[in-house]
């Protein structure tokens, strides 16, 4: 490299503005675009830039029939250059963001993307490497249950991408391993790994949303919880001190999907008001796709809130 | 940005290689292509790699109809992302390439540019601002006088792009304003700039190669040619001191195009052995692209083989 760059580099390139950076990753159908929109909304869109990092992809889907691996594979996606763009867009820089068209399969033209003051990043591998780690604040995992999450594919893929549910069963079948060796791993580098289920102990009506299980990991700073449960431990919210499943201590907050609305707000507004903003709590928290509210999201979405707003200063 | 990632960008990224790097700007039909070919056939095409910078065109074809400028204009090129993949490879890093395609006027699927020993980069405004000349070791502005280059920019966009001479003129007499404001300021930056022109003053037969004027700025350290001409400044090359459009003295080195193939020999191989490889000087210079040989061509493009070799060392 000439020196006259290195001086350059160094000196003479303007300060920018440099962004917050959440990532949100999890397998396909795990919920990622559920907790983002609400929380995009929460931000004010203009503030907030979000990139899907599955645009990373090395080839389209008729190059990758012959392949033999699926687009869950680390060798399918341009992982070094996600790495490049997330320290460009984490240093404020633009990018020039590949993009792969889901309707028709194939690569098309790039995009230009500008980070804003926070810059959500989601999709299958945000997470797979230790530079790519490096440049977020916040990292979160999704971790829904399987049957669940296959539950959510099929929906999806058969409702707007116009697939059998059997074709789309038989993906997910083709995925397994490289979901197991290389998306999952994924869960014991984030901060804070989500995981809506269903409680498996009860027996609550069909329509009950599902509980949130959040591992709130000592690797950030989370606003501190254990007075507001100290008395308050609830059937309905509960916070736990656990190990996780590689034996590291942990935070575990429960959120059930039957929780009543008050309580929720009393957490809600016991958060909130750490942050001290002076503005009321937003109440774009919590709206899941079909319209419905459900209480463990809107917690869910608060937390990531406080944490990119704490960031942020 | 993360302190975690300044630290990791600092100390942990692997160091690799960093190539050399030439830049070769000029106008549409410069003859930046023929210069390239016989570089690139010279180093071998496994150590080079060349880059497009139209590529980086931010409207295609269909859209750039309604704008009121060409696409000379920097406001029609990523001129940031420019810079940035412009510095990705000086450090030795790949890039996520734009592709513009030139038969369909589209914006088409990027493509992957690991950078090797050299890179050439050319194109309308590789030197349009100083970020990206800082990336350059060697830069190069290709000036034929207006009459030629529109001579061969009609001959290749009708003989191979499909459009009428009378349309190919007056898209040139439309670029004009904008290749006055902005490519033809890059000769003013440029290291060596090249003028392949018919000799003024000559009545030459028609098919004489065109010859060539060559400015040496001092910007760069060229190989010591005074010795040479000290007593042989004969009549078909010479190398003179003068002073450029802006009054900064420079050696302009004349090649005619006629000069004697043994003649051209000895002054090749003074500057090839400076270099000093043991190796045989390359027979690839000086190919025209209709087959022919010309000798200021071969004496061009040696001397910015001279400059890549030496800037790798």
């Amino acid at each position: 490299m000439p020196d006259k760059l290195m001086r350059m580099t160094r000196a003479d390139l303007p300060r920018r503005h440099r962004p917050v950076m959440l990532a949100i990753a999890g397998d396909s159908a795990a919920g990622k675009t559920t907790i983002t929109a609400g929380l995009v909304e929460a931000l004010g869109p203009e503030r907030s830039t979000s990139v899907c990092v599955d645009d990373y992809h090395r080839f389209d889907r008729v190059e990758r029939k012959g392949l033999p691996f699926t687009a869950l594979h680390p060798s399918c996606n341009y992982i070094e250059i996600m790495e490049q763009h997330l320290q460009l867009l984490a240093s404020g820089k633009p990018i020039l963001k590949p993009v792969y068209d889901h309707d028709t399969g194939k690569l098309a033209r790039p995009e230009l993307v500008e980070p804003t003051e926070f810059v959500i990043v989601e999709g299958l591998l945000p997470l797979h490497t230790k530079l790519a780690r490096a440049c977020f604040d916040v990292t979160v995992y999704l971790n829904p249950p399987e049957e669940i999450r296959h539950q959510w594919k099929v929906n999806r893929d058969v409702g707007h991408r116009g697939y059998t549910e059997e074709q789309v069963r038989a993906e997910l079948e083709r995925r397994e391993p490289e979901s197991r060796q290389f998306i999952r791993p994924q869960r014991a580098d984030a901060d804070i790994v989500v995981r809506f289920a269903p409680v498996s102990e009860r027996d609550d009506p069909p329509d009950t949303p599902l509980s949130a299980e959040l591992l709130l990991r000592p690797t950030i700073r989370h606003p501190d919880l254990t007075e507001v449960f100290a008395e308050t431990n609830s059937r309905t919210m509960h916070l736990k001190l656990i190990r996780d499943e590689h034996g590291r201590p942990v935070d575990a907050l429960h959120v059930h999907g039957y929780v009543p609305p008050d309580e929720s707000r009393v957490l809600q507004k016991v958060i909130w008001d750490k942050l001290d903003t002076g503005t009321a709590l937003p109440s774009s928290l919590g709206q899941l796709g079909d319209g419905r509210r459900s209480e463990p999201l809107a917690i869910t979405q608060l937390l990531l809130l406080y944490h990119l707003i704490e960031a942020a200063r």
